[in-house]
């Protein structure tokens, strides 16, 4: 049987999901069949996590139950305490960080559920102990009464944030919790598919996550945006990027060949935000301002090819106003993500199934071993 | 374009390497250009990793330079002595603490194939820096004079160990060094395709290699051999398993249809091994009497089938006698298997591409949001 060797894997379904779809053409994001802007803005981060598990929204039992589960997971071990102290000290990537957090963390083999509320719930402990360690400060026990997204910004600020804060990271959180089969989620896939463990599959999606080709950083969008400091100086600045045939961060996307809904849903979420006098008012004007000249200059560079505002520009400026700094956008993204991976590797359980493609082999065959002392090259 | 859904991708070619070609109809296994049973035998370790990174045995000046430069590597940090201390108490299983060893180590950036040369040789200072500490003892420091085998078989036993264990173990990690895209094998490819590191990947792979439908666990074949205890119970054990219709460990393999040329390999090895006096006399006769009951049983029972030794028979052998426990053997297989998974991603890497399949939505559209009082389900 003579298979044709496809790299990259754009020509295969490796999967069937019911966790979200994504209509690049159309500009539009199912997430467990809601459009992404319909559930997104309302759904607390709980009750897009059991939308995701279950299928359906949770009933007030339903959520308080699921709630008060995750919640008692929240605290990390003391083993995986000691270890980000130590990464800390070492001032290790937060993304190294995040693996080796999560990395340590024990396996409980009965219940794959308990296993996964868990893992969420660890993530953002993970992540905002991290940053506190990262600060020469000691990391902000869980207290399991308040919400996960409260909680996550009182463990990494020390302070129970108010409710506009909350609602825009959990739109955030909500936004980026699951899109279709990206490569963390399907390396979160191979690995569960071998009936290994969700330690292991989560772990193995935040080492792919990091990686610069995964897509989704949303740092050099608002390093742009600082560089050009000025409203007056964005046309001149992004005309020389555009002349130099370079690419502007925060703009077009591999898929969505219209605006991408996740861009809308954070833009209005970031809107909210500072209207509501949160965060640098001249950073978001200047980002506005900015996204306006980049739109009219794109149109004018590159005509007809609608390059639109994508999720990682409005994902800067959120996470810049929620106290976050560039490095640490992309453990924040795996806070929401973990969700939808853990989806995934339940979906990847119930088919039963091992991913193990075949390669072709071109290398040679039947060399002879030459003795240490002969090898006169 | 519709597309076919191919859930474990068996249709599909999804990498051209050099490295191995595994050729299941006629029992042939190339590594890296040789046929395995001219190199495993032969090569030190550290010339079967030169090989398989390199495409061609390294000659005298580089074989020195190499074996130093691993040696180099070869120190685990404090604080991932400090994990695995803690790992070791809470009883944890030695994948799992593999995996949070190699988690633990800090991302070198400049160069990926120091990064692979440090890999190669801590993975073995984990392993038997977790083997020591979950045997209440402290572990051995490395030291760079000896070779990789030699020193890793020190670092768990404490002594140097003669010369015929040392190329007992170093035939068993050449001969398991690479085997195609294996599940492991594709999760480190998938995970470094986003550009992302090789820690990273190999967390990765270390974590699909645990999982029980990857294959390649030997330990339940010895637990048979062990639950037998004397030869003449043999034929009515095996006898009994084969009418309840289960399967023999250590026999059969998905891809060899003919006799797998590793169990050869490594039968030659075990035999030189306990010839030379090494191990418990008592059990290799009773593993090889076994085995022929269970060879003329299977063509008995299951005709034509040629159903023969399998990799695993030999390696829960080899690996009984050089002092190892059934549940060490997957952690010293990732210690062979390690060259091989990072050589493909650097594979992987020079094709500069994403591995990134699609998926197919199954799951509804357009549901509405329901506020949280009005669900009434």
């Amino acid at each position: 049987m003579a298979l044709d060797l496809d790299v990259g894997l754009e020509r295969v379904v490796a999967a069937a999901t019911r966790l979200s779809d994504v209509q690049g053409e159309h500009g539009r994001l199912t997430i467990a069949g809601f459009p992404a802007e319909e559930v997104a803005p309302r759904a607390t981060f709980e009750e897009m996590v059991y939308l995701l598990w279950n299928d359906h929204l949770p009933n007030s039992e339903q959520l308080a139950e699921f709630q008060a589960r995750l919640a008692g997971y929240r605290s990390i071990p003391e083993h995986t305490v000691t270890l980000l102290r130590s990464a800390a000290e070492r001032q290790t990537n937060p993304m190294d960080a995040l693996r080796m957090g999560l990395s340590s963390l024990d396996v409980v083999a009965d219940d794959p559920w308990e296993q996964a509320a868990s893992i969420v719930s660890q993530t953002a402990t993970i992540v905002a102990a991290f940053l506190r360690l990262r600060a020469g400060e000691d990391p902000v026990s869980p207290d399991p009464e308040l919400s996960h997204a409260v909680d996550f910004l009182r463990m990494v600020g020390g302070e129970v944030p108010d409710p506009a804060r909350v609602r825009a990271l959990e739109t955030y959180l909500n936004t980026v919790s699951d899109h279709g089969l990206n490569a963390s989620t399907f390396a979160a896939r191979v690995i569960v598919a071998t009936e290994s463990d969700l330690v292991s599959a989560i772990t193995g999606a935040v080492g792919a996550l990091k990686g610069p080709l995964h897509g989704g950083a949303p740092g050099p969008a608002l390093d742009m945006v600082f560089e050009i400091a000025e409203l007056e100086r964005a046309e001149p600045y992004l005309r020389s990027k555009l002349e130099r045939g370079e690419r502007l961060m925060g703009f077009g996307h591999r898929v969505y060949k219209v605006r991408d809904p996740r861009a809308d849903i954070l833009a209005q979420a970031t809107l909210r935000l500072y209207a509501g006098g949160a965060g640098d008012q001249h950073l978001y004007e200047m980002a506005t301002g900015v996204e306006q000249v980049a739109l009219r200059l794109l149109e004018e560079y590159k005509p007809g090819r609608n390059l639109q505002t994508n999720v990682e520009y409005y994902t800067a400026l959120l996470l810049h106003c929620l106290g976050f700094s560039s490095d640490d956008f992309t453990p924040i993204f795996a806070v929401g993500r973990v969700a939808g991976w853990l989806a995934h590797c339940q979906e990847q359980l119930e088919t039963g199934r091992l991913i193990r493609p075949s390669c072709q082999y071109i290398g040679e065959h039947d060399r002879a071993w030459v003795p240490r002392s002969d090898r006169g090259w």
